[in-house]
């Protein structure tokens, strides 16, 4: 390939993986450029080697159950393709414009977990809804909070979001009502997907992340706060959440993102022996979000107080099980100042304040039609940067009746 | 069939599906007596017609998502063949000792939901954690409270339950501690299996349940409370629930249940219109709880508040979409009585007032080596009862280091 044309941040540096709608047919695809090579069809013929898992994948579960050998392989022989001149002839026939390739949910989701890992946005939420106490609750310096979500409601970047109706009570009102929800959130977050499983009764010790994760999506967790308000005690979020969870539609491998690590927080107190790292690293991702044409907020990824290796170790101490596809998100990334936040709950700090759009009109939390987009991007070997995948979604109307 | 022969309450009238290794392999079944015929056989042979998704099935998952129309056609087939003499050489080939073939997890779960419908027991647990105030928050009555716990633990009777270690901090204790649970409890529930599957943004009518669901299993969602109650706070419950849920391994078909439905307590204040039945009806099923040689207590599953369509109305009332393989468990299933309690919590108070035991030992938690076995029975059509399969575990101790 002598030149890759498209989208910055989408070079032989990075390769993030998909799937494609081609001919219908739903195909694991790797991304370059503007372009999918299909993956399937680059089995079939000879040209990647991922054990055969390819040739016949709906989603990228096979490739991710095939584990971390298998990853190294395939991306090296990627590189090695999209670096030799004289292969193009034969990969130009594989490659699809992205316009012409709808891309689909990349992954058979096993479970859905999301923690709460941003100490900024744990105590923003403290000081908005108990103003007179603490803001962080006493367990939360001691370990990732977090809680399963609806895995299958978890939908690709682009599917539109219905506005969901529920029960609300707004303080004002003596009972209940049921209908739309007025305060209808994102939260901008970063997740991980698992590929190689681990078995029940067996922890994933806290130094051994990358042997199960084989990438990273960006993800909105779309949040309605007023049913999540109403419903969440004692048992957590329910409805507030599951009726839709965006991902991103193509996943980066940890692989492109080796030089993305940076030292994380250091946590006071120190954490218990399980969730202590040889060496305690963050990922540097800057993440945007975009509300319809106004870049409102810009949440650093870097600053969370818990990482993502002690989030997969404290979700298996237990003994719980992983499965290939399950995902985990890092919970809201907001830094400490009011343009880092990542979720409009704070931005508009509860409702109270809010904010004007570049149209200028005002928000404090979705219109119907409005769109929001959240992207990132990381540093990358060779001194540049990656995009991540960007995760948008518009919001439409609630059903009538 | 002249005779069936096995533990009562399996007979014409029954008739539940499950998932054994035959030589080895997956195989769909369906149980009468102690016998399970080999349903993929019995298709392949013309004896039953599921459409062809028998033939090649691992789990139930194609059965249910074929419907009611094809769960309909394929119970009458079945009736007919176990009340034809004629067929009995040929039934016998297929028909194995329940002895002989083991059986396994049934389905491929979906999303596993669990939810808190009982009155007693979510009264019991605010008297025991929070003996000044109103036992009930103020939601509860007005929605049936639930969340999402793990899928990807749930596991069938008879899998042992290794005792999950965690962070607890008891009252006594400044800062948390890690170490194996010291309080490790039951949950005895009645699970509903989901069949036939619904589109995101469709909300399933409260009298829609039985077009969507399949069938009942009993589940005991086993709960570490000295983990619940330190990581509990804001979220809900996390890893105190998800080192594992057990399910029963032969699932009821709502057919067999015809006669089981009962009136549901009239509930006041009166539900919102969304969970408004024309017809309000709980399932009249009598569990029985064993631990080891001693039953301890038997709930009555009768008295729900809140009944399986509106859990499953209040599920999707938001536009979360239905899987097939989606389980949702009513929560603990707790009478009025002591001796009808769904959990050792509520039966030793909080832990305050052991238990003794057929053997004269005295418990409060699960000690490693107890066994504990959930069972149920039901009218059954012809005056009769049916037992549901019953849901065993036994503690095996925590992994050392």
């Amino acid at each position: 390939m002598a030149t890759i044309e498209g989208t910055p941040g989408y070079g032989r540096d990075h390769l993030p993986y998909g799937v494609v709608l081609v001919a219908g047919a739903p195909t694991p695809a790797v991304r370059i450029g503007d372009q999918a090579l299909d993956l399937a069809a680059a089995e079939a013929a000879g040209l990647v080697d991922a054990g055969g898992v390819l040739r016949s994948a709906t989603t990228l579960n096979p490739l991710l159950a095939a584990g971390p050998a298998v990853w190294r392989r395939v991306r090296a022989r990627l590189l090695e393709l999209f670096s030799d001149p004289a292969a193009d002839a034969t990969l130009e026939e594989l490659l699809h414009p992205l316009a012409q390739v709808e891309p689909v949910l990349p992954i058979a989701v096993g479970d859905y977990v999301d923690f709460y890992s941003s100490e900024h946005h744990a105590s923003n939420v403290g000081r908005i809804f108990r103003p007179d106490q603490e803001p962080l609750l006493p367990n939360w310096r001691h370990l990732p909070i977090g809680y399963h979500g609806r895995a299958g409601t978890v939908v690709v970047s682009g599917t539109p979001i219905v506005r969901p109706s529920g029960q609300r009570k707004p303080p004002s009102q003596e009972s209940p009502s049921f209908g739309p929800s007025a305060r209808l959130d994102i939260e901008a977050e970063v997740g991980f997907v698992v590929g190689a499983p681990s078995p029940l009764g067996a922890p994933v010790p806290v130094d051994r992340f990358a042997d199960h994760v084989f990438g990273v999506v960006l993800v909105n967790d779309w949040s309605a706060r007023d049913l999540q308000a109403w419903e969440y005690q004692p048992l957590g979020p329910f409805l507030g959440k599951s009726f839709a969870t965006s991902v991103g539609a193509w996943i980066t491998p940890l692989a492109a993102l080796s030089e993305a690590w940076t030292d994380a927080p250091t946590q006071d107190p120190p954490a218990l022996d399980y969730l202590r790292e040889s060496d305690r690293r963050g990922l540097d991702l800057s993440l945007t979000v975009r509300w319809n044409d106004t870049v409102v907020t810009s949440p650093p990824f870097a600053g969370m107080y818990w990482t993502p290796a002690q989030q997969l170790a404290h979700l298996t101490v237990n003994g719980a099980s992983l499965r290939t596809g399950d995902l985990y998100a890092s919970g809201t990334v907001s830094g400490p100042r009011r343009d880092q936040v990542g979720s409009f709950l704070e931005l508009s700090w509860g409702g109270a304040e809010p904010v004007t759009l570049a149209d200028g009109s005002e928000r404090t939390f979705l219109a119907d039609g409005d769109t929001v987009t959240i992207e990132a991007t990381a540093p990358a070997s060779g001194g540049g940067r990656i995009t991540l995948a960007e995760v948008t979604g518009a919001v439409t109307p609630a059903r009538s009746g």
